[in-house]
């Protein structure tokens, strides 16, 4: 057992963390040396049938992660498995970094399944919000002190178009994800004059977009990936924040659910304490470290960086699972937030007695569109 | 002086420094209340002359920046010094940070012009290497260990792709900076019927676009800012990485020029320093670590941040400038860089003899349509 | 299988995995409260069978992580199932935090062992070069430009200078962890007059120190331990930068131990990579990271942060983990370290010729008495 | 004008601007020439008169941030300026990162001055704060719902003590700051045998301390300096963080003194915003971003890293400003602090009543010894 055995299930629901396990990355690399004799094949570089023994061999990883230390990467000992199981035509002219790219935007495009899936709950649960409070009038509250009236369905209508903006932009990053394929320095010299075409058809029989050319050395899909996590994560945090301080008891004006245990405290049976925002700023938080280590990678040596690639594959995996679990966490606050417009009411003080909220309506119609 | 007047003329070109400078701030925040009232007053919430008066004004700044601290921005001592010279109706309905956040985004488009000269100016470079070198072959380098010939034309390809594409994103993002426009707490109460209209005018005055609804709790506009910028500075930095390792003693095989003090020590005449690329790394690192201010401000309290937001106006500028600095610095290293084709030949080990270098010449076609 | 547990065991060695396991964790929980009944028990304050029921228990924490998501903490689970087994004494007066930041500084203490010797390591081999070369000549490069001649053995004292006094600091560290009691809020309010006591017996019980008062708001033990590691990480790194330079093919001056697959490539036999240090610069990396998510975690809300605390769980295992990974990934790469004095003078441009090392045999002998 | 001569002084007091300045910079940089020169005339390496010479010289240091891009350091130009004024001793037997490196401690040492004394003027309204309000009964929060009672003195206690062990830390790396004498490469082989001699006097002379050997590769000094820093302001911001949330409208058990303007708004006259603790989590913020950047600056190539030493200069400066920044807001903020006892009990919800507040006056004796 490892520590993320016993916090990563606090943080991160099931379906994102299997997304980016040690079995997803195996089976995502094993993917992509089955697409690359496929395409290979397909061109007529390597034989039909060993492309047929490599896509039907199950090879013996028993050890695989130990077994990477002396290489520093798992496809060298997971080649030399799959190379006892299904002969030598595994991994024709490719290195591990192909391999290991590729199956980097596989795990992010099946990872950003139930990323974008909690998104979209959360989302869901803005445009539910918005619209059910459209003309319930809170305090506005700037530098947090009252400000001016605003609606509770304003509120949540901001909320809605930041998170509905950054899912768009992880939306567009997770169609344009691209699949690598240079060879051992990006020539794919040993396919002679079939490199660029089987690297269309090795794009394609991931799914994967066929890049212009090899990006070993560009790092923006991973980086740009990060980027966006980061700034869907930095959107879930601010709902997260406004939910936490809206459920202080001196404020009370939502708060979440609670029976069976669910925000309970070790010491005060009374608490009813904000347990899914509170678990998903710690997850966001966990998103901006790991974004930055992708930042940080883009500066590599040469054809092939040393350390800053290595860097990645941890922090791409911590990047997705810590957007799903915060979008997660917020998306379960969320669906069962108790909302007390009576509180909201009185809460408000004199200063702000007649005073109308404007165009607040407007604004939630508009932000209603972006659902 | 400030530190930043010994070190920032060392890393950011004038341009750039002036399009960030306090007074392109001031100038943005006061055109933003030019442009307010200028859309008040085609609306009707304002007279028309007061909107001429606020246009002709030439209010005293001086002090402006200490008297700032009683309020925490700059906006609230610069209202009082535009009221003081053209009348009451100065900043009607607005708030500070209307003011400061679409002066936040006019600083960003205007200094975006020169940053993105100087990416064009390193794509350009990169183009002509590439062009200049498709077939100069030299060794491909991964783990900093020889692997398998490359031209120096394939090198130079990816290192366009990566700074073209992030030049893109840019440009993309600098095409939809929205203005901003909620009043006290985004609901635009003060403008009557007129709020939607006013913010409409308000954009179009500016240049900018007008956003779905207000966007002070929303933080995209300046967190994906940062982030593109971060991925700009990344693609560069890789870029000034390969030509410091290049230029190595021992490889040599690119030197930046020299002449006129250029790359000199104050201990060693011989020597012939890559101060471009060095220049570019110092700087590209100062930008994640803006873009990491940025990301984390994503996460403020209700309707206004109370010290997230502040955050934001120096790490923007600093974003901004270590960009622009970090692609000038490159341009300004490829522009004069010698490459030694000779050199690269013979630096290849025997190892890779009879190796050919497969599609590299494909791959340089591609990457200059990215031009 | 989390991602974990396909690339934790490239990047850390086994001891200190464990060392900061999840097991690792809910040992140090129940170690803490075992010494928490001790202490009370001692002081009067539970019945001296009760405190022996707990020391005896063996709960079932089975499903633990899971159940902590509606508290948002593990500690609320696992003290549901040490009542289960040894009855209501069970964490009497204590809060969850109490016992998590308790076994946090235990977790710490136990892995600062593996990680420490892990720098003893590299702390040893540096010395080890540096009395091996004290005398052997090699270039001296600034700005990666050859500039006057060194001795490798001054190289390795820098190096060794800089991990000793980052082990130093970790040492002080170390040796000053402070126990957390403070009750829901601080105040020990449900020991009565026993409070303070107890805290010092608790303290005494677990081997670590007894604060002047409860931190559960002052978070330097955990943040000044994670700038530490980063510290400790980043003297690393610069070893293994150096490293893998100099064992670049054109400079050839060291090279890491080969062998059995040690250094191999997937697509190239020939190559011998640097893949110790490759390693360590991967996993300093990730310190900087966890470092970076322990700063922000300072500023928390109160007498127990919503998010913040909850953020430092993981990261503080990612920072000891990383370190000792760093260190054990350099100790080995160079305690297999091949040295090339020839080639370090061949190497030696013409301008270098006639100057002399200097200091440099004084500098070694200072640094080796920092060993 | 730069960004920063807008935002700094919102930010920044002026001594501590001064402190940093690049005039500061310049200053240090000729404090450190005139040692060497002294340093080295001590020890007959070079002539008395030219070490009063440099002494006694006044440079013309015009254009020299400008002049400083062709060397990528302000040193060259400054040693131009200086032979031109004093002759050619100057600088004898240093290299550019010697002077820079010497000036940076001297730019910490003098800036940790006002930056201590605002930090000190922190620690003492925090214990004026908890011994007034020793007794002061109020609600403890936990995840931001109310727990149990604490006092107002318990809180300030905890305040007082992790800034006062943050200032500890930073007192004692102060006393350590080592001057760096190294010469081209670390051996000091133009001084023949009086390289250690000189470097002892260079060291005295400065006030600094003399290292056991050059650290231009083991960038220590300035990370660990970087990392306390990041600590201290961290533990500011704590601070600052709990006054905003105890100012909230609805708590209304503190606030921040008005008057004058000081804390008002553009739009709303009525308000009376928190305004030293925004600035100082605003500032507070910066000053990790800045440690990040040191931290990965350890990492540098050689003898002298290719941009990671130059990224040190401006984050070294934005460190220390950055800090005494949020002291002085904080220090400002709580000096004028209006505390309600009433409105603190009042706040109280019924779970709470008839619980004690424990052991809270005991730790408030004990972190009074820490002032």
């Amino acid at each position: 057992m490892t520590s993320s055995d016993l916090f990563t299930p606090i943080f991160v629901p099931g379906a994102v963390q299997d997304a980016v396990s040690g079995d997803a990355w195996l089976r995502a690399m094993l993917d992509a040396e089955v697409a690359l004799a496929a395409a290979e094949a397909a061109e007529g570089v390597i034989p039909a049938d060993a492309a047929a023994a490599i896509a039907a061999a199950r090879p013996d990883l028993e050890g695989l992660a130990v077994a990477a230390r002396d290489s520093g990467n798992p496809v060298v000992p997971l080649v030399k498995a799959l190379r006892a199981a299904a002969g030598e035509w595994v991994h024709h002219g490719a290195t591990s970094q192909d391999i290991l790219d590729s199956a980097a935007m596989l795990v992010a495009r099946r990872a950003l399944g139930p990323v974008l899936d909690e998104l979209d709950g959360v989302v869901g649960e803005c445009a539910r919000l918005a619209r059910e409070h459209r003309d319930t009038v809170m305090a506005g509250r700037t530098l947090l002190q009252q400000a001016q009236p605003v609606t509770f369905g304003l509120k949540a209508a901001g909320w809605l178009a930041g998170v509905a903006g950054a899912r768009a932009r992880l939306r567009m990053l997770r169609a344009e994800l691209p699949a690598q394929l240079g060879g051992a320095a990006g020539t794919l010299s040993a396919l002679g004059d079939r490199g660029p075409a089987v690297l269309e058809r090795f794009a394609s029989e991931l799914g994967l977009v066929a890049p212009a050319l090899p990006w070993h050395g560009d790092r923006r899909p991973v980086a740009e990936l990060g980027a966006a996590l980061a700034v869907a994560a930095g959107a879930v945090e601010k709902v997260a924040l406004d939910v936490v301080l809206l459920a202080q008891t001196e404020v009370g004006e939502v708060a979440e659910a609670s029976g069976g245990g669910r925000g309970g405290s070790s010491a005060m049976p009374h608490k009813r304490n904000p347990v899914g925002a509170v678990r998903a700023r710690a997850a966001a938080r966990s998103v901006r470290a790991a974004a930055g280590v992708l930042l940080e990678a883009m500066a590599g040596e040469h054809e092939r960086a040393a350390g800053a690639w290595h860097s990645e594959w941890p922090a791409l995996s911590d990047a997705l699972a810590g957007t799903g679990g915060a979008a997660w966490s917020l998306h379960e606050a969320l669906a069962g937030l108790t909302v007390d417009p009576e509180r909201m009411r009185a809460n408000m003080t004199d200063v702000m007695s007649g005073e109308t909220t404007g165009a607040a309506g407007t604004f939630v119609d508009r932000a209603l569109e972006l659902e």
